[in-house]
């Protein structure tokens, strides 16, 4: 028999609320979605929480979900996710953290927690900074696009829960970084000094007195948060014996996958906004299913709309998300089962992730079709499959794919 | 007030997904099933994963999960539950495996893993094993129907993973006993001098030396499999205060029944397979419930006929079992609550056991009866009881018989 495979779609943020603006519908509810209603058709449609009903998922820990390794048990931080997704080799006993470039005043009062939003000029920063020793710990240092960088301090008695230097908001000055457990202290005063260095190595850096002339703001600062250890994951591979590959549009979900052990597919034309290439990542996706067992692709742009307040953008989003649909699935071979979801809700009325459990279609052999006949929020409630958890996700996925192993005899 | 009761009518194997024979209808939604349809109508139905969502289960697994004793505490393997299906007496530390009379030549590979499907002299053949002692443990051996049997090691230092002797396949040879940790190399050591001894007194045992006259395969080897270690679980008598009894078919389900707690019912007439006799069974149950507070019955036909890829068997034997729920319905009395599911899906497309959830209905006084009219895998999903697991399954029915403990005040 022909070896079953499986492409996972995650349209992050997708679920939704109903919004006035769209008549009480919620955007996937409102967009045009042939294609999408065509999988609900002859898939079996449901609901799922990513993490449990009403918990708000981060993309990180939904896709550790989905992915078969419980957040609760693996998540620490987003720190190692951000550092492994801009290519940093995070080793198990890492702690790791996302920062921001910042600009910051003779008091280190906080001017701007983007650094003006610095697009160049960031990688020679990095280098000023990367491969320091401090109290007999590395820090290795690396930027990421725009604004965005990953810290790693590797050494011993180092932990993970500390408070976050950024304090999310201008005006006030720079945290200091505070142990919340005993075995966190040495990870503070790294940080605290760690601050304090880069902050004199960045404010005199060439970058920054250009900078200046040009009336730009100084990337003066480095606000480390997200603190997280790397512990180790058993991989994909070894847990679900199948091959596995990620197509995703931002760090966060491509460290995800690496650290759980899937490749990751870079795509030309990929922006991780809402003008990506969609033919692009299709294309791309269905390639990958050639050479894989197990493809998951994450589209970024439903969740910047839902995070901007937009739903006419996410409507429009959907729209272009369902044309490719239309594009890729003649092209995906008999064995292989199709999945659709989104990673979490991110309601246009809430700005930001919400706990709504989202849809989800699965289509392929054997799977019992239902009544469901348009994908969206509501009508998938009324699915065959009813309301699962993302933990069980690839539980289910494998034995479609009869590549589940039996429990018991 | 009169005392409630309960019968758990577990279909073995009943689930099933779409089957283009069948006009893309499961077995059971193809199948005439006015009785199970009457009970639809009058009851409260849904869909359970025996264990979670996508889970492959075995027989074993799901029902000790259906009886309220977790498998992931409790199963190590099936071999305690087939020598207590049997009626050896395990004991809590016992290290127990399944085993198979077989075929094997001079160098010891394996020619009929089923010695020619022998039917007689397997109890002589027996007591030429049982009893013997090997590094200080004890081995009880006994046969069970055809070519099976279950062993026993008790002693001490004997871990339970240890790898299968039987290779489940012709030609190769007798795979070598290998501890799979530092606890079981005992068990592994004692395997493999058993294999040996037993060989030696079955390839010269005067029925053998009879079964090689008549042409026949000799019973020469055994191949024990599917390592268990029995732990004690606390009686259903005493976790659920219901005296308790059960029917099954087949050695594995009274081996879980008698381990749990229950008293086994033998009846005439069953045969374990598609022409067992359903209206013995019907009564057996019916009368039982006058000595018991709670009766499970298995019937394994259905099973049999999804491993075998068999839908139209299928369908005739959920028909014929439709017709005992009409013979039995009447005669049960009204304090008495009824609950119909299967232990798995064993559909006829896959051959195996499946992770699809499997119908469920439950009548009886107080339930909140549903729009659902047809029993089936599709239509119960519709149902009030929305998507259960196997583990929530004692505690709704004790709720319902109101013999449920109060969490809380």
């Amino acid at each position: 028999m022909q070896k079953t495979k499986c492409l996972l779609l995650i349209f992050d943020g997708m679920g939704d609320r109903p919004v006035a603006e769209l008549g009480g519908l919620t955007p996937l509810e409102a967009a045009e979605t042939p294609n999408l209603d065509a999988m609900a058709k002859r898939g079996i449609n449901g609901i799922m929480d990513p993490i449990a009903p009403g918990i708000r998922p981060g993309s990180d820990t939904s896709h550790l979900s989905y992915l078969g390794a419980d957040p609760y048990v693996w998540y620490t931080g987003r720190g190692p996710f951000e550092a492994a997704g801009i290519g940093l080799d995070v080793r198990p006993g890492d702690v790791a953290f996302r920062c921001n470039f910042a600009t910051v005043d003779e008091k280190m009062a906080i001017v701007d927690r983007r650094a003006g939003r610095i697009t160049e000029g960031t990688h020679e920063l990095a280098q000023a900074i990367d491969g320091m020793e401090i109290q007999g710990v590395k820090v290795i240092f690396k930027e990421s696009v725009a604004h965005r960088g990953a810290l790693i301090l590797r050494g011993s008695g180092l932990g993970h829960k500390v408070s976050d230097v950024d304090p999310h908001d201008t005006g006030g000055p720079v945290r200091r970084c505070e142990a919340l457990d005993a075995d966190s202290r040495k990870t503070a005063s790294v940080i605290n000094e760690f601050v304090r260095i880069s902050h004199e190595r960045l404010e005199k850096h060439r970058v920054n007195v250009e900078r200046r002339k040009k009336g730009l703001l100084p990337a003066n600062a480095l606000l480390p948060r997200g603190a997280g250890v790397l512990k180790e994951i058993p991989s994909f591979k070894q847990r679900f014996g199948l091959s596995a590959a990620a197509i995703a549009e931002v760090g966060l979900i491509s460290g995800v996958a690496k650290i759980v052990g899937l490749d990751v597919i870079e795509v030309a034309g990929s922006t991780g906004g809402l003008d990506t290439d969609t033919k692009a990542l299709g294309s791309a996706a269905v390639s990958a299913l050639g050479r894989y067992d197990f493809v998951m692709m994450n589209v970024k742009g439903c969740d910047i709309a839902g995070h901007d307040g937009q739903p006419k953008a996410k409507v429009a989003m959907i729209e272009r998300l369902d044309q490719m649909i239309g594009e890729i699935m003649p092209l995906i071979g008999e064995g292989t089962y199709v999945a659709v979801t989104a990673d979490h809700s991110t309601p246009v009325s809430v700005k930001n992730h919400s706990g709504d459990p989202v849809p989800l279609c699965i289509v392929g052999r054997g799977v019992r079709p239902d009544d469901v006949t348009e994908f969206g929020e509501r009508s998938c409630s009324k699915g065959g499959m009813g309301r699962i958890t993302g933990k069980d996700l690839m539980n289910v996925l494998l034995d479609l794919m009869d590549r589940a192993p039996m429990f018991g005899a």
